[in-house]
């Protein structure tokens, strides 16, 4: 270890404690990405508890030279948690108290590193539910989310994190702490600063803490699944079950998908697989009989307009459950395709078919052994595919990117709409997105982090 | 006319052509606040068309050293159109298309000079809603809507204005047109800019432009009148009702000014006004059988829970109006009372008694005849007051806000989330926002309008 290395620790260990520094022996088992290794290579993983602590480590950071790569619940697939030999890792896993839960206002007090399915499990008892539910809750972070703005299922009803985020605590690149822990629902006294912050990838600041808004615990769930015989049938589909005030999901799987589960030895194979698409709706209210009687007469309607070729509508928990289980199939994905290569971008309703058409069209024309599955939160303009080309392809990752965002291109669709941009998609970013706006975005850093000290190549 | 003015002139009718430009004449009959004169004192109104020819005013004002105030539907009570001989004023009044409504993606493109009930009106016949909903909508636009996240009646169910803003072009006060049109819901390719500029006040951007966002039509309405024996069986109502998943209002009324509606000879009496609450509910939704046994197992609930002390469900269209009718009592107040200094607060549920009680109580120990009436959108936090005191009303504005603001102080509530800070409430900011929120608002004005061009004196 080096004098400056020596002098950096000392410093940090001041600021944190024992318990809040590790040493690369500490974390030599942890990895920056989920799916495979990618070692941390920064001296040290700082872990502060608070904000007063953050801030000190941030100036620390500064007056050594080194850049801030944070961390949270390591789930990210935009490369947000990869780090520099000049890197201080900044872990909010210590940041992991629910500090209050207020049952009328419905909002809680949260710590960046409460894993999303802590948070939920915590509120349930209380009658109240945390909307932002993804596949990843069990590990990803509060903090994690707010920095990607995630999604998940029930975007098409509680919105996205943004919407779900009253507050926050930020601590800025050159450790000023902002407290903007708003608990109001209607609040327009100056500009709202935590939407300056939430999605920007933790370029701009660093949360160690927030106020959510919650809503009343759901309990009644309807769910049916569906099948169209057309992508005009789909959005015919869409456009009457947004007439429905509780609906909670809308995901569309492409016969590809369905065909994977159908044919699984895994039990999912509700309806023939003989469709082009198939839909899974759902409801999640408060009033069981109100909620069921809404919902027939929901699928009785599609049913006979046509707009549904076939369906099962989930009459027991157990069935609601072995629904959603088709649509949660990515162990079935994973096993049949092995490696894959993951997209997550939006694209306007009615150029949903072409843009899917156009990718295949790409892949093909530029790989032999295309396989692939398509499904996605169709509500939110929001399409996935998992894509793989046989042994090569995790080798070709970047062709196979460019086969998908080249297809993109055309229809003005976004990229990586969950994930971020991360270093890892930063690449394409730039013919995806208006100039304008990247010229704003930069006068925007520039005015928060002018040494580009807080996630250094993400994004931007 | 001065050489200067006259030069000045010249470039902008070269930039926006004659229809552009109002001299003194045209415009003398406009006043920048709704409820008094306060004239243009601007030697210009301009009003491009385009955001190429707002660009090319933004540019001409920073070369004649002048300042650009915004002007929208005129309708603010923050002062945020208010004026100098300096300024220019740009109006938005000839950015009123609608340029396009997407019935499958529900969502239209449209200028910022559409007022928002021509905006409704617009998509009504398409089966659509814009769930933005303000007294003021007939003359509010689209761009001051924007500025200042307006709310509305709505918000317990669609949110502020942000919520149903997808993209949003803008004009920065360098000249620079972003081009953020975003139509997709779901999209975190970047920061998102758009958060950025609403809610500003003007002061960051000038929007020419948006694409926003409509959910479908609603057919059936549901509402019911409840009078309340506490703040307490207030807030428990409030806990119920959002187990409705159709509930799109939730008004409070307290006693001050439902006495007001029932003594007046309006009709406006459903229950009798011996309760210290009252409150209106209602729900918007799509199956008027479904929606009408929700919300009356809701009713029943509460009454048998004791939570509303009296109530009455309106059966009819006409029922439905007056109920409505009762909120909306704004001209009986202004007959009752004359001048009214008004307030749009934000306070947690917990405090809103207490927050009350304070406010009159030092009106009281400053005023001797003090006269107020009070509600709210008790679900978004926000309470309303008209205050008078006599006849020095008027004069002793200031008096009287301060009165309010004080006792709004220790419970850390928010002035004027409604309408802005504007220049009018700009001295009541600073003790009621964190320095640190004030010192990041600056940096972010400092990095998009570094000279204070757009709406010098508004908010900051």
């Amino acid at each position: 270890m080096t004098a400056d290395i020596e002098t950096l620790r000392r410093d940090l260990l001041a600021a944190v404690g024992d318990r809040g520094l590790l040493d690369p022996d500490d974390f030599s088992g942890r990895s920056c990405d989920p799916f495979r290794p990618v070692p941390i290579l920064a001296p040290f993983v700082v872990r502060p508890a608070t904000a007063a602590e953050l801030s000190e480590v941030v100036r620390i950071a500064a007056r050594h030279g080194m850049v801030i790569v944070t961390h949270g619940g390591l789930t990210g697939l935009a490369g947000g948690a990869f780090t520099r030999p000049d890197s201080i890792v900044v872990s909010t896993e210590r940041m992991r108290a629910i500090e209050e839960i207020d049952e009328t206002a419905q909002l809680a007090v949260v710590g960046a590193g409460v894993p999303i399915e802590e948070l939920q499990n915590a509120v349930e008892g209380k009658g109240l539910f945390y909307p932002v539910d993804l596949g990843s809750k069990g590990s990803a972070t509060l903090g994690g989310t707010i920095a990607t703005n995630a999604g998940g299922n029930h975007v098409i009803r509680w919105g996205m994190t943004r919407q779900s985020i009253l507050g926050i605590e930020a601590v800025l690149a050159d450790g000023t702490v902002v407290n903007a822990m708003n608990r109001l629902i209607k609040n327009n006294s100056g500009y709202d600063l935590k939407h300056v912050l939430i999605g920007s990838e933790g370029t701009l600041g660093i949360v160690p803490r927030a106020v959510v808004r919650l809503v009343p615990r759901p309990d009644s769930q309807e769910v049916a699944f569906l099948a169209a015989r057309s992508m005009e049938d789909v959005l015919a589909l869409l456009v009457s079950a947004r007439r429905l005030p509780a609906l909670s999901a809308f995901e569309v799987m492409w016969q590809d998908y369905y065909r994977l589960m159908a044919e699984s030895d895994t039990g999912r194979c509700p309806v023939a697989p003989e469709f082009p698409y198939y839909v899974l709706i759902e409801t999640l209210g408060y009033d069981e009989s109100g909620d069921r009687a809404l919902f027939e007469r929901f699928i009785e309607d599609v049913l006979e307009r046509g707009l549904a070729a076939d369906g099962v509508l989930a009459t027991s928990d157990r069935q609601r459950r072995d629904l959603w289980h088709v649509r949660e199939g990515s162990e079935v994905t994973a096993h049949a395709f092995g490696a894959i290569v993951s997209f997550d971008v939006s694209v306007e309703l009615d150029q949903v078919s072409a843009f899917v058409e156009d990718a295949y069209r790409n892949l093909r024309e530029r790989f032999e052994n295309v396989r692939g599955v398509t499904l996605g939160h169709l509500g939110d303009n929001n399409i996935h595919l998992g894509i793989n080309i046989g042994a090569t392809t995790g080798q070709r990752t970047i062709e196979i990117e460019e086969a998908v965002f080249d297809a993109l291109l055309p229809y003005g669709g976004a990229i990586t709409p969950g994930h971020g941009v991360g270093p890892l998609k930063r690449g394409f970013l730039r013919p995806h997105k208006d100039a304008s706006e990247i010229a704003m975005m930069r006068r925007i850093k520039q005015a928060l982090d002018p040494d580009n000290r807080l996630n250094p190549g993400v994004l931007l």
